[in-house]
């Protein structure tokens, strides 16, 4: 079979078990109910005593509630996978599946929001009104720009965590993959020569995320696309991106400090690495432009479902650190390493929002753990089998939340680590006992 | 230990228990997850083909998620329970348990949603904006008159069936347990005296209700709080009623045909039933107001957490049928013999709206069962624990949503008395696993 056959017969597949499940997860009792009468604890009368008591107080809801473990995956449908603007309807199934690996990977209630509004201020204020159901928000696959004013205004209006993750997820992945083939290369990630290729939702994260960490951004190229080339100060269409594009004209402003003008092709001269988050591949970066590159060159080339360039190709070229979005290639830069444990670890201690040094801390928390596996060129990043890698990565948020001061309650270390590990493995103890008791087949 | 201190005890151990679990319900996956691999059909690249699908039909998202079996249960919090507008965080609790026993009770899929807002047409504009999400929303505990709008509002707007619990569900349980009342005492249900005694939420519900039953609504007799008294086309303050409580003036206009006026002792003479839903007694409706009603009077005092009238006294005075909210006195009026069936109704069907007849459907089919079982003054309405009534309820609701054509699928009565079945009766099953399995302690 060749490469669109087989393609068809998983999508076959997926949508004939997509029609026999009829839905990926489900809402369960997690008390004990042995009778009627115990329904009379968990609503009336009973459960007017933690309403009085929260009514007093309402960050009590998140200690007499599953509020504490509640996060809302919540999309528009303007921007779905490789789909496009396909709905909040057609959304569904994406968000759904989300609300799947953050429980069975970070042992976190959630579930999908699907908001039929466009107009990014009035989408802010529907999630602002349901600020008051979870602890925390994670926005999906809504079209850029609006993207960033959304996840901005909603950081600073609401108490609980807000998350995009295709821009916080993806950059966070990308962030702990960097610091660690940076290492393997034995080169400064801080004061490299780094090109983002192409400038969407997770590039411009993923350079607000650079600078914020330190990186010398006077030293980073973005390419857009043909007829755009490379941003910078003196970028012809300055201008016109003030207005039009403003994450472009940011972007000008703060990278390429030399000014350095021209095509994708120029930007890799001596490039150090590159990350590439544009459109599906092959053949989108070309091997000569690697071969332009420094030494050792970093490539990550993050788009779906095919690489800007296939791996083989860049590392023909001379690549000497390869990352894909791909799971059948090494270092698979891949977001469900990064929400699930970011997750766990502001529910498990009630955070109000998330910081930078949340932020890091996770970012650092997965490259350490992959470091002490035993970094090499195809190992940078761990795994999605390696439980322990969230349990560290959940902890080390959790703990710089406290220490911030943004978390509502203090664990000690031990209490953190054990909660956290009950929690990310629970899941997994779950689907075993369902399928071997033969309730889920 | 007196009343009172039972009282405090039992909302210790709520409080208590509330605090151990960290919450009631919990989100689970329902598809086999053997190894990483699957979360490759479950979300992408897999989930990629039923989105294709729902885009170019928003219905299929029903087939293809959960969304089919999904409700949201939704309140802001401004009447929760005896407690009042005690705002959306300390409604949490409640909501909470109300999935609880949709789950439990009925297999539905529910979670809460509290939303932070007070302003009718912006509580709408936020539940219309998620319409995308649910298969059908369950409004609970708003404030009245506001609820009126919006439940009215958000039926005519929605694709979807909405269900405003305090209203239709109370109505619903009334109404079942109206018509065995009057089979029990031989008298007509459609023309006969009843007084609704207080006019909020549920008895401005039952009122609609019963008109579109076909109860002769100029015999109905509506009275409010002193000062107030009996309602009718020439109360003194029918002028100010327009405009200050709009449901006052509607109920003035279409009961007491006869004018009468005066005080609720006045109401009660000859009168065949009365349904009191007002506020907590003892005592609010007197012993000797029931001496004065026709033979064989039918008392329904649904007050919570005491009723109008205390059985006992009522039983003393003469009354010969006699239900309450409570589930310590036969014939307890308890809304959780509705909603989940209901729901379980419209969701395995996915109706388009609920309907007058789906409604008179439900009712009915409670009423029957009781009735098959044998009715007597001390049973006129199922229990909780009639699984069975549930399922014939279910299947009443979804035969007659496919019968009026507003079922988007149409099953056969075997295939939807199975399918009911299997969705009532899982949750109980799932309880004794997780029990015996010690995962739920």
């Amino acid at each position: 079979m060749d490469e669109k056959h087989k393609q068809l017969d998983w999508y076959g597949i997926s949508l004939r078990l997509h029609e026999k499940y009829r839905g990926k997860i489900e809402v369960v009792p997690k008390v004990p109910i042995k009778g009627l009468r115990d329904l009379a604890i968990w609503y009336t009368p009973g459960v007017a005593e933690p309403s009085r008591k929260i009514k007093d107080n309402p960050d009590l809801s998140f200690r007499y509630t599953f509020r504490w473990n509640y996060a809302a995956v919540v999309s528009n449908g303007t921007r779905v996978l490789g789909l496009g603007k396909i709905g909040p309807e057609a959304a569904f199934p994406v968000m759904e599946g989300k609300a799947l690996l953050f429980k069975y990977l970070g042992g976190v209630d959630a579930i999908p929001i699907l908001v039929n509004e466009r107009n990014p201020d009035k989408f802010v204020e529907v999630v602002k009104a349901l600020e008051p159901s979870f602890g925390a928000i994670n926005l999906e696959d809504i079209e850029s720009p609006q993207c960033f004013y959304i996840l901005d205004k909603l950081s600073k209006e609401l108490n609980i965590p807000v998350w995009h993750d295709d821009q916080q997820g993806t950059a966070l992945i990308v962030l702990a993959a960097l610091i660690n083939a940076f290492k393997v290369v034995g080169k400064d990630l801080r004061n490299s020569k780094i090109i983002l290729y192409g400038l969407g939702a997770a590039n411009y994260a993923i350079l607000r995320m650079l600078r914020a960490y330190g990186v010398n951004t006077g030293k980073i190229l973005v390419v857009e696309r043909p007829g755009i080339g490379i941003l910078g100060p003196n970028h012809p269409l300055l201008n016109d991106f003030k207005t039009k594009m403003p994450h472009w004209y940011e972007a000008s402003l703060i990278t390429n400090k030399e000014g350095v003008q021209g095509s994708a092709e120029e930007a890799f001269r001596g490039a150090d690495a590159v990350i590439a988050a544009s459109r599906p591949g092959p053949d989108v970066i070309k091997k000569e432009w690697i071969k332009k590159m420094a030494e050792d060159p970093i490539v990550f080339s993050l788009a779906n479902p095919t690489p800007e360039i296939l791996p083989e190709d860049a590392r023909e070229a001379g690549a000497k650190v390869i990352a894909t979005g791909r799971s059948d290639y090494p270092n698979q830069v891949n977001n469900s390493l990064g929400f699930p444990a970011v997750f766990r670890g502001v529910l498990t201690v009630q955070a109000k929002r998330m910081s930078e040094g949340m932020f890091f801390a996770a970012a650092e928390a997965l490259a350490k753990h992959a470091e002490e596996k035993g970094l090499r060129e195809n190992y940078i990043i761990p795994s999605m089998d390696d439980s322990e890698a969230y349990i560290k990565e959940a902890v080390a948020v959790a703990s710089e939340a406290m220490k911030e001061g943004i978390a509502r309650i203090n664990l000690s270390f031990n209490e953190l680590v054990s909660e956290i590990r009950d929690y990310v493995m629970r899941p997994k103890k779950y689907m075993d006992l369902m399928l071997s008791a033969g309730f889920i087949k």
